[in-house]
Formats: C-alpha cells, sequence, structure tokens
C-alpha cells in the first residue's frame, strides 16, 4: 500500500472544536434490541397502538376506557350523537334512493352468483347494517357487486356444480363468506394498476355472460374466458332461442341507458338513472303478467322465497374435504372485495375532504361478512355504481345504508310474490348497464404515463382474466406486482458515488452528473436494506466488477500503481439488515479486494449491521480504523493521508 | 401557519461564495433513462459483460477474438497452456485415490437413486470430463451425491414407480437431469442456512434408509420422513431377516470408520480412508464369492451391464404428460446441487486463496448436466467427502476429475462381471460413513450465534425434511427466508431522525440517542427502496401517527400552536422506486397534513420519484419549494424562517 490510512484523530470539517473523530459515535452505540424485543415493540405499537393513540373529540369526558374501547370498536358512538334531523332528511332520501336501485341489483347478482334471488336481498340487509355501526366511510353503499359475485360463482363451481346439488353449493358459498369475513385483514395485496385491469377484464366477463339471460339461452358454458363464452353463445344461438325475451332485455337496457344519459346531462335529475332499473322490473313484470309472456317462452324469475334472513350457522362446512380451496376463495374473495371497497370508498372521502381509517374499514368488513355467513348472505362489498347513486342522492352519513337495508327487509316480505313474473332478461340488462363503471379508462392512462410496469400490471390482469380464468388473472397481476419488489431487493442497484462540489454531500453520479469522484478512491453504495443470500453474491460480485472496470481504464491510461486506485468506500447507509450469506459475502470482499492491495472502507454501517459484524468479529478483520461515520469523512482522511504523504515523499 | 417557509436563497454552510441554493441541482437533474433503456443497459452490463470485464493473463496476445471467447467458456485453455509434468504427478495419484472412492460410492447412490449401478458409474464419466474443461474449482470432485439422488428417488417415485416399471423410471430421471441443466442458473435462492439444515435433515433420512440394506430387509416404505422409516424398520424386523447382511455390513462399517479415525490422526495417511472403501468392497466381494454366502440369505447387486456409457438422447421424455412436475423436480434438483458444489467449491477456494466465477460454475454445471442426460447419466454434482479427499490428496487442477473419469472407464469395462458378487450391505456400509460430514454442528451453531432468524430457516428446513418430506423442508426454508425479504418490503421502518450535535450529519435516534431534535420540526425517514402498492398505505399511516403522537405529547406539556409542529420533513433519500399507488399516498399524506396546518417537506428524493412525480405533477401540488436536497438544508431553512419570525415579532 502506498498510503497508511490511519484514524489519526480525523477531525470531520464540522466536528468544531471536540478532539474526538466523529466515528466514535458509531462505535459505541448501544446493543440494538434483540428479535424478541422488537417483537414485542412491534406488538406494541401495531395492536396496542390504537388505544393510544386515538384522539379523544371530547378531551376530558369520557374517561371510562370501557365505553371509549366500543367507540374505537363503533364510531357509530361518537358521530351518532351529533346526528342531526336534517341530516336524516337527506340520508331517508338517499336511503330509499339507494334500495330502488338495490333490490333489481341484488336479484341480477345472485343470479350471477349461481344463488337463488332472495340471497342477494339477505345480502343487501345485514351485512349494511352491521357496516353502519362500525365502517367509517360515509357514502360506501354495502351489499353484492357484479364481480364478486362472478368470482364466487366461477370458483365455487369448481368444487360443486350449483346446478345439480344448489343446497350443497349454497352451504359452501356460506362459508367462503365466513372465511372472506375472517382472512379480511390481509390485503393490501392487490395494486391500483391489478385492480383496474382485473375490473375492465371482469366487467366484460360479466357482460358476455349476461348474453344467456338476454338471449333467454338454455344451455351455456360454465367457463368464464372471452373464447369459451362467445363460442357458446354462437352455437346456442344456433338452436331455437325465444326472440322475445331479447326484445323485452334490449328494450329495457335502451330505457335504462336512457335514463342515465339523463342522469349525466343534468345533475340534478340524478334519481331517474337511479330508479330506471326499479321502474324497469316493474313495468316488464307487469308486461309478462298482463301478456302471460312467460307461456310465449318468456323466462321469468318464479319462485322468491318470501321471509327475512335465516340463520344459516349450521350450513357452514367447516369438516369439508375441500376446506383449503374453500378458504383459498375466500381469501380471493376479500381481497378483490376489500380493495375495491376501499379505493371507492378513498376516493368519495377524499372528495369530501375526510380520510378513511383503513384498519377500521377492515374490521367492519371483516366483521360484517362473518355475520353475514351467519345469516343466509354471500361475501358483500362497497359497490361502486350504487356509491356513487348514494353520493349524488346526498347523503350525509351511512344512515342511508340503515333505510335501504330497512326497505330491502320490507320488499323481502311484501315484494316477494310480485316478483315471481319479473323476466330474467332484464336483471341481464340491469347487470350490463352497470358493467360500463368497472372499466376504468382513464386510470389506466394516468398508469400507463406514470408507471409503465404498472400498466404491464394492468394489462396482465385485464388479459389474464379474459382469456384464462378470474383466478389466473389474480395470479399473473399479483405475481408481477411482488416480482417486481424481489427483483429490487434480490438485484439491487450499486451506485457510484460522486461529491457535489463545494459541499458535504454525496451523489449518485447518474443523478448529479456534475458530481466529483475523488482520483484514488471508488465510492459506491448498495441501495437495498437487505445484505442476504439473495442478493450477496450478486453485490459483491458487482462491486468486484466496478473495482476492475476502474483498474481496466487505469491500465489503458498507464496510470502508476501510485497514483491508482486505492481505496474503496462502501456507503452501508442503506443496509439496515444482514444475514450469516451477508456477513460472508462482506469478509469474501474484504479478502479479495485487500488480495489486490486495495483497502475496503465502510461508511455509516447501521446499528444492526454493525453489532453483527461485531458477533462475527468481522470488525476485528475490517478493523474499526476502517469503519467511518459517513462517506465524507472516510474521503476527508483519506484525502489528508495521502497529502501528508506526499508531502513526504 | 405561523411560519412561511421560503425557499430564499437558502446558503448551505458549506454551500460557498455562490448565490445559487444547492436544492436547484435536484430539481435541474437529466431525465432519467426508459424503462426500455434500463433494460438495454441491464443486458449490456450482465450479459455482454464479461467479454469486457476478462482479463487476459497475457495481455498483448490472442487478439483473436473467437479464441479468446473460447478460453472465457473454456477456462482449460488458460490454464492448460501453463500445465506441467510435476502437476500431473500430484493429480495423477489425487486422480486415482479419487476413483478407488468414486466407484463404491457411485454405485451405493445409483442405488440410494433407485437406479442400477452402472449409471452412477456413468455418471462419474461425462460429468466430471465436461467440468473439468469448463469449470473454476481446482478441487471440486464431479459426481453423483447422497442428498441429490435421494432427492430424485423420493420425488420422481410419485411420477413413476422404479420397481414396476425401472425403464420408465429411468427415463423420467434423465428428463430430470435435463432440466437440472437447463434450469441450473436460477440458484441463489437457497440461503446458507437452509442448506445446512436441509442437509443434515437429508443426512439422517439417508441414513435411517441404509438400514433397509444394512439388515437386508425386503419390505420397506417410500417414503421418506424419519417416522415412516423407523416404524417400517421395527415392522420388517418382526419378520424373518438375514442376519448375515447385518454382520457383513457392520463388520465393515466399523473398518472404515476406523480408517478414517487413523486418517484424522496422522493427515499424511489420508489414503487409508480414501482407499477403505474399495478395499471393503473388494474384501467383502472376495468373501461372498468364496464362501457361497449368497446362498445363505446375503444379498448382493448381481448383474450390471459391461460397457461405457450410451446415448440416451432417445430416452428424453419432453412429451410426458408430467413434463411439468418433471421440470420442477429438475429445478429443485439443481438448486440443491449447485448451492452445495459452489459452497464446498468456494470454502477450498478460500483456503488455497483463489476465487470460484460463480457464474462460470452455473454454467459449467448447466452443461455437464445436459451432457449427462445425452448419455445416460443422471444428475452430478460436487461431492462434499470426495473434494475433501481430492484435496487432501493433493491435487493440483481439475485433471484429477479427467484421471478420475478414464479410471472409472476403464473399471466398467473390467470390474463390472467382478461386482456381481458384491453384498448390497457393503454399498450401505459406505454410504453411511459418508453420511456424518453433511451435518455441519458448527456452522449452526455460527449461525445460531449471528442471526437467531436464519436459525429458523435452519430448523425449518432439518424438520421439515426429517418429518415431512424433502419438498416441504425445502419449501419451508425458502418460504420463510423469502418472507423476510418481502417484510422488510412491505413493512419498512419509519425511523425519526436527530442531528449529531455540532455536524451536519441526521441519524436514527434509536441508534445515536445523542441526536438532537429541532423544535417544531418531526424529521422522518423512509427505509424502504420501493414505496409501493403493498406499503404506501402502511407508511402513509405510520408517519400520520408519528404526527399524531407528538401532537398529542405537546397537548399534554400545552405547547402553544405556535411552538408546536409545524413542519414533517421527509427524508426520502432510500426510495428509489415509486409507483401508482405510491404517488397517491403521498399525495393523501400532503393534504391530510395541510388540513392539520403542518407542511410537508420532501428531503432528497431520488432521480426516479422526482420525475415520477412531474409526470403527475404531484410537485405542483408539493411545491417544489418544499424539495430540498438534503434533511439539513430543509432543516436550515427552516430554522432561518422561524429565527427571523421571531425577530419580527
Amino acid at each position: 500500500m502506498g498510503i497508511e490510512l490511519q484514524n489519526h484523530q480525523s477531525h470531520h470539517e464540522e466536528a468544531g472544536p471536540t478532539e474526538e473523530p466523529i466515528s466514535r459515535w458509531l462505535i459505541n452505540t448501544p446493543e440494538p434490541p434483540s428479535m424478541w424485543q422488537e417483537l414485542a415493540g412491534y406488538i406494541r405499537t401495531n395492536v396496542l397502538a390504537k388505544k393510544k393513540h386515538r384522539r379523544n373529540n371530547t378531551k376530558n369526558s369520557s374517561s371510562n376506557p370501557v365505553y371509549s374501547c366500543l367507540k374505537s370498536v363503533f364510531p357509530i358512538l361518537s358521530w351518532g350523537r351529533q346526528y342531526k334531523l336534517n341530516f336524516f332528511k337527506k340520508d331517508l332520501m338517499a336511503g330509499l334512493t339507494l334500495a330502488s336501485l338495490c333490490i333489481p341489483q341484488s336479484i341480477g347478482y345472485a343470479n350471477l352468483a349461481g344463488l337463488d334471488p332472495e340471497y342477494g336481498l339477505y345480502t343487501s340487509v345485514v351485512p349494511p347494517l352491521i357496516y353502519s355501526t362500525m365502517g367509517t366511510s360515509r357514502e360506501l353503499a354495502i351489499g353484492p357487486v357484479a364481480v364478486v359475485s362472478l368470482l364466487l360463482s366461477s370458483m365455487v363451481r369448481d368444487i360443486q356444480d350449483p346446478v345439480t346439488d344448489p343446497i350443497a353449493y349454497r352451504k359452501i358459498v356460506f362459508t367462503v363468506t365466513f372465511f372472506a369475513g375472517a382472512l379480511g385483514f390481509l390485503v393490501d395485496f392487490l395494486s391500483h394498476a391489478a385492480l383496474v385491469g382485473f375490473m375492465a377484464g371482469a366487467a366484460i366477463v360479466i357482460g358476455l355472460q349476461q348474453l344467456k339471460g338476454l338471449f333467454g339461452l338454455s344451455h351455456f358454458t360454465n367457463k368464464t374466458d372471452v373464447v369459451s363464452v362467445v363460442s357458446s353463445v354462437f352455437h346456442s344461438l344456433h338452436h331455437p332461442w325465444q326472440p322475445l325475451n331479447f326484445v323485452i332485455g334490449s328494450a329495457f337496457l335502451i330505457f335504462i341507458l336512457l335514463a342515465r344519459f339523463i342522469g349525466k346531462r343534468n345533475k340534478k335529475l340524478f334519481w331517474i338513472p337511479a330508479m330506471a332499473p326499479l321502474i324497469s322490473v316493474v313495468l316488464a313484470t307487469l308486461i309478462v303478467y298482463l301478456t302471460n309472456a312467460e307461456t310465449r317462452g318468456v323466462k321469468i324469475v318464479k319462485h322468491i322465497k318470501p321471509g327475512f334472513n335465516q340463520l344459516s350457522v349450521n350450513q357452514l362446512q367447516f369438516k369439508s374435504p375441500h376446506l383449503g380451496q374453500i378458504a383459498k376463495i375466500g381469501l380471493i374473495s376479500a381481497i378483490i372485495a376489500l380493495t375495491e371497497a376501499i379505493a371507492v370508498g378513498r376516493s368519495f372521502a377524499t372528495i369530501k375532504g375526510y380520510r378513511l381509517d383503513g384498519n377500521k374499514e377492515m374490521m367492519a368488513m371483516g366483521f360484517m361478512n362473518i355475520a353475514g355467513s351467519l345469516s343466509s348472505c354471500y361475501v358483500a362489498t362497497g359497490s361502486f355504481s350504487r356509491t356513487a347513486v348514494n353520493f349524488s342522492a346526498g347523503c350525509e352519513t351511512v344512515v342511508s345504508n340503515i333505510v335501504m337495508a330497512i326497505t330491502v327487509m320490507i320488499s323481502l316480505e311484501v315484494l316477494t310474490r310480485f316478483l315471481y313474473f319479473t323476466p330474467t332478461a332484464i336483471l341481464a340488462s340491469i347487470i350490463l348497464s352497470a358493467l360500463p363503471g368497472l372499466i376504468d379508462v382513464s386510470s389506466a392512462l394516468h398508469i400507463w404515463k406514470l408507471d409503465k410496469l404498472d400498466f404491464l400490471v394492468l394489462i396482465a390482469a385485464f388479459f389474464g382474466v379474459l382469456f384464462a380464468s378470474v383466478e389466473i388473472g389474480l395470479l399473473l397481476a399479483v405475481g408481477i406486482s411482488f416480482a417486481r419488489i424481489m427483483l429490487s431487493s434480490i438485484r439491487p442497484n450499486i451506485e457510484a458515488l460522486g461529491r457535489l462540489s463545494k459541499t458535504d454531500i454525496f451523489g449518485d453520479i447518474n443523478q448529479y452528473p456534475m458530481a466529483n469522484k475523488t482520483p484514488g478512491l471508488l465510492t459506491l453504495r448498495i441501495s437495498s436494506p437487505l445484505l442476504c443470500f439473495a442478493n450477496a453474491n450478486f453485490i459483491r460480485d458487482r462491486i468486484l466488477n466496478s473495482v476492475r472496470e476502474v483498474e481496466e481504464e487505469e491500465n489503458e491510461q498507464e496510470v502508476t500503481k501510485e497514483n491508482g486506485l486505492q481505496v474503496v468506500i462502501l456507503d452501508m447507509s442503506y443496509v439496515m439488515g444482514v444475514d450469516t450469506s451477508g456477513v460472508v459475502a462482506l469478509e469474501e470482499l474484504h479478502q479479495e479486494l485487500a488480495s489486490n492491495d486495495i483497502r475496503l472502507v465502510v461508511a455509516s454501517p447501521r446499528w444492526r449491521v454493525l453489532h453483527k459484524w461485531k458477533r462475527a468479529k468481522l470488525d476485528e478483520k475490517l478493523k474499526s480504523e476502517n469503519i467511518y461515520m459517513t462517506v465524507g469523512e472516510a474521503v476527508d482522511v483519506y484525502v489528508r493521508a495521502r497529502s501528508t504523504s506526499h508531502d513526504l515523499c
């Protein structure tokens, strides 16, 4: 080595009058908490934190801990006290509008889910009631939704055919609903891009499946991909089919779309598109009833069981041999349902300027689905189309959900007999009319502009759902999203750093082309939070390659050994943790560089990393004079040592 | 807001005489490379790099690019020129010693893999020859190994039973070998800890399975877990069994272990333990032949097909309905085989002071297994026990592997007739004697001391293999390892920072308890390389919780609003990338803080992050005067603005 790098009381420019080098601070930090202490700390901050950090609106009142705990679980206890009569007027109107849209949609979605119509209505009763006590959104309209209904029917069908044994099928659906509630805390796994792609794909698939109802076809494929559905439609059209179904369905579809057009033109007429589905149902049912059209091939809903929700506790299938698969379907439904609901709720909360509490939402939706599974409901969540109607109708609080649930409950008693003659084609039209809202082209464009990889996720989800299956579409999207996260960990960037002139800042020389390199020094930064088995060899090889490149350049320029590369400064400030492979890789790097007469200097290693080195006795090999607090300090020491040795020459 | 934070020409302490604030540099960085440019760059550095960075030993010669490319693929062309006669003397001795150990081991391992004995010998011919031309290790002894043999038989057995149709079984094994070669580049997925645990578990399983041979049992379980094997041994012992097998097997096991004891006592007698297995085979075979012991129940090897390796190209089953499963077994074998071989090769390379080239090793092993699959070999890799013998025997280069391969080839012609009478119990003894080397207690202890989570991975692999199956053990280990990486990404740390007195350094206040907080400021750092869908909500909530905690503390201490929290400085230097969810989360954070009269200031955002904000127009909302180059700059500006406003008061 040409130059001796000693830790000779290196005053950092800013270290002031103290004689002690600042890297002493680094070496003498306290022992980091052990794994158990950390785990305990994690539980303390994440599980018990809610109590501590909850904001008391009325600061000195309610010192009762039980009551304040109840208030945190049931936000209705907080805002219920300030509820006013003129709020209720608005909520009542919104709730009634909501119910008029909800009743036909619920029947249609139950049909899509492979269940009898009454189960859709049940799902619009219990879950909204539970949500209204626990949720934090003011606009979210709870109930069955199209995408989750499709998801359920396409996945549960693999376990049990709904046609051959509808009772067994229903039991499995309830069990899935239970799991969807119990596993609801595992969200955050679907990116916004994946959701946009998935919803668009699902909307198209659902739309194609409605052709069955619209054409009144009897034979239809169980698969959900576009190719199977389209070919099934073509096959069926060769058989005799009933044009009357199509006439009724498309006539009312046009009516609903017209109503929506009017609603869009004049925002005050929002109730026209909201009421249109119910009006269509009533009109179509009357027409069929009066003309006896059911005898001329028009398919009708037939019997709907009247009465309230029934208990379904004893129908849950926890001893089923397919329990694993059932839990998986529950998990997938929960992820889709919650991600959608929170996205919808959040976007309306932003408009009104309040904040949705993600954790409380998760808990509310979990409980409402568990309660639903015990009372003959299937998976409920926040519906996009109904939430928009609720918002336009001027709802103030979730009381509109309560109004809606009670209205549906009453209609379950009163209306079911009337719905006997409702043509199924009208249900198809109602579902079809709700689908365009699920295809969010502007979001897709925004994602394309912002992040190409996110767009790839979107496209994968979209085409996966369209051409393979719901499951594969989701798997693709989640797989690509997580592969990206993994990739940033297993193939991290190694940045070359340079000093920004006249400052003590060292920046990536790609980001700051004006940054200066110090001759004789190579300053590199590992930009990964972990130095572990999955990237340790890669990082070591990349650093050695960088050194080799510099040496080759020096060879070409015929730099003398004395002026050549002498020190590699490794900025480890980003590396939060290291495992055994990481320690070994650093040891090898140190050895390899030493065998080439290059000294390895480590700058700003983190707490845990440093203490692990101490345990592995790596700090003895590296020697503590090769560990510095900052890159700046390490560079300064080197430059000073070099100039001293040049002076001596 | 009490204080106006303007970007009024903030001179950083060290910014020197220039009037321009340094954060201008940040805003005016060049556009980062697009995804395509990055991809091209990645390919350039990672695929084509080898050519550029290869070091020419003879600098001015060999300007021929084809020859230099060949040299990089076949290192033998480089070192072969300097090969000397006295190297060969040593390699010849080492090679012969190796062969004497390799022949009995190969027969035993083939038996373990469910194949006829000659296939073990074949595997000791072609792969070592290929490896010797392409590998970079000088000591690694190539051939069949115990753990991979167990792996193959336990996993291929699920597709095809070796007893009912050995030819079909063999075909699948060759196809697996092909995939093990073709998929060999996908290593780096098994941590050292997982390997240690897996090998120890596998050694115990293999040892228990040898009880079958040692006791001469006929009925034996196909499962590999301890419970099945032990109960199978007990069941079998109730049936009549042949004690002569046990006598021969355990007598020679004692002989081999004694020989090893002598070899350990005196390092010069290393050849005694190396020769002991071959001597045992010869002696045992002679004893059986002379005493006709095979008529008294001693199980013997019987027919071994004489002759060299035969082509097996037409036996590869690429049209098998189980192709996916076959590829999976190939991948698992490759991961285990390569991780073991590279670990073994690296440890001996470190002793001799040279460096193994991981990429070349991967390529060499890939090619040797593909070539092996075409010439009746099964998966070969570097054997731990034989590499140690090779090293002790003083090998200089991989020529010892060539000598070994030729010796095995000759014995395939000459010896096979003689091996007819070899008792199978002796093979069990030879396998058993090699197992203790696979159980690495000192590594396990080292891992326990260093990293508890790595030790958990080790334990999971160990007990998984022992009590469930080889596959589950591996899955557990890989799963836990990757869950840890994922967890650091989806639940990153949010560190509170403080200034180290009299410096410009901001450190984690847990690591540096002496760091000072600036009143009125909260400085936080996101320690995750990605701000994305999987952690964006978590990070936003954690930051808001920290703000709330500070506010509650202030409330308790009755701090006036003017002296309370006014600015949150978010250090984003660690965040290398951001996706659409990340942009939205930051936007929400900005809004939420603004609604509480707190200003969000971002310090040192990275290149890509900044440019993505520009595209999302987030920088307009945040306003560029709230973006600073460093935390220090942001704090200084705040402190100066505050003191100015106090002066005005």
